[in-house]
């Protein structure tokens, strides 16, 4: 993946297409789901959430979120790894893309994975 | 990338993870978005979309949604290629998902993709 807004290739002209050349992954949408769960998130914090996410993981995607719009530094003069991270108004949208995969997961995954807990 | 339902190693007990478990991809959910369109799909449909799937990628992830019960032969019997797929009452329910993706990427994505055609 890459770490930049402006290497992206888009697939094609669809919208869902689109939103999967960024967001496509496995760690991005966590990501912003601990930002709106949170409001504002150390690089520390992010490492602590249960997924266990890898540093260069977490670096390389908190670069391409910041480079999207996405989320933004609290204090842009800082270390990367020192700062804090808050949604933008960009990134909150997706707010309701990460309540429709929760709720049909609530639905539908309980059979295939029976600790999965409700957050809805 | 699994190809079976019996294989998947969930992260955590959070819907939203565990969605992210077995779709956070570029592919699954434009194979859905495909069913959602058409109804019925057969193998070679599925190749003639714009994103142009990889043969090999398209196979795997038709093996995995149907492990998962997302998708179904029309045909259970015959050979995998020659085959039609649809969705099951489970996959059909991700219609949420992939709407939002959608109106996400139409309020938000067209400064970044000046081709970006709207779908809702």
């Amino acid at each position: 993946m890459s770490d930049g807004a402006e290497d992206i290739e888009w697939r094609s002209v669809c919208p869902i297409s689109s939103a999967l050349d960024l967001l496509g992954d496995k760690w991005s949408l966590l990501v912003i789901r601990d930002l709106i769960s949170h409001g504002t998130r150390t690089y520390s914090e992010f490492r602590e959430s249960p997924e266990h996410i890898a540093t260069n993981i977490l670096a390389s995607r908190l670069k391409l979120l910041t480079s999207l719009g996405l989320i933004e530094r609290t204090n842009p003069e800082g270390a990367a790894r020192n700062n804090a991270y808050r949604l933008t108004a960009k990134g909150e949208a997706l707010r309701p893309v990460l309540e429709e995969l929760a709720r049909w997961s609530q639905a539908h995954l309980k059979e295939l994975h029976r600790g999965l807990v409700d957050i809805l």
